[in-house]
């Protein structure tokens, strides 16, 4: 699957603004979830230098209190201004259990990114409102797609919504949370 | 957890005298497993050189005709003579999507392995008989600790079960059935 997806920061926006024109045009609240994303390096090379991320997200849905864990491999991004990479994500039943293993491996876990995230969709489009620890509050848009032709097509969709709510595209931030994260409040 | 485990090869034993002895002494049948194993090799380290593992197993119950699929990392092994090893298990949701995951991050996926394992249990003690697609069939006694200072304890037990369906501990096999494949039936 290719995960097609751009982030915007909310910073110097009005979210109030920019939800209300979501609902007009016809985007419906999904779910509030806190998200938890452990990263880690990997093993023969530098996972911030091949721009491969392998993470565990657990999960809350901070609705009905339902949670789930996965383990997520991200590609390289796949074009010059979005978020746009491969991505393989498989859902597991505990989190210690797959940390420890990939630790026996090799792997070097990072420091977790915690967020609180709002999803709000319409069809096959998901735009989440992100409020990021340390790092602020951003807009993800981002849409999945099953084949790489179809990938431009699914882009200039996001930027005409990105449009639509009048956000500039010069403001695409492409910068993971983990790297804005390293900027902002660690190393 | 600390996985105390010795096996044997029934070649030259009489499985249903063994199976009469077991079910005489209090073990009962379990269920009926096909497993195909998949083991992949490290990343930076040779597992046959390290006798580290890594596997996804698919479970099938036979009898109930319920999956599972397991992510199994395997530590080298504790002791001289028996299988012993630490072990951690996290289940998951999806073979074909975690596959992928490991083959993204590097490792190297060997030939799989399949077999029919009958189960017969008794109190913390499990013991299967395995029939090995090429292998052959085994008898692997097994109970899992979960501190290293009850592992020689268990390993006696294990022993002197062993000795009570008489068999010699001389015929005691560290190789795994991935070894075996290797020296059997392929390379």
């Amino acid at each position: 699957m290719i995960e097609v997806e751009i982030k915007v920061s909310l910073k110097d926006e009005d979210s109030k603004k920019i939800l209300e024109k979501l609902k007009s045009s016809g985007f419906e609240k999904e779910e509030t979830k806190e998200q938890i994303d452990t990263y880690f390096n990997g093993i023969d090379r530098d996972f911030q230098v091949t721009d491969e991320a392998l993470r565990i997200r657990k999960s809350l849905n901070l609705d009905s209190n339902k949670g789930t864990i996965y383990v997520t491999y991200k590609g390289k991004k796949l074009d010059a201004i979005s978020k746009t990479r491969e991505e393989i994500e498989v859902e597991i039943l505990d989190m210690a259990l797959m940390y420890n293993i990939f630790e026996k491996l090799g792997f070097k876990p990072v420091h977790p990114i915690r967020k609180i995230r709002k999803i709000y969709k319409k069809e096959d489009i998901e735009v989440s409102f992100d409020t990021v620890d340390c790092v602020g509050d951003y807009l993800e848009i981002e849409k999945v797609v099953d084949d790489d032709s179809k990938r431009e097509q699914a882009l200039l969709e996001l930027l005409d919504l990105l449009k639509s709510l009048n956000i500039s595209s010069d403001k695409l931030e492409k910068r993971s949370y983990l790297e804005l994260w390293r900027g902002n409040c660690g190393k």
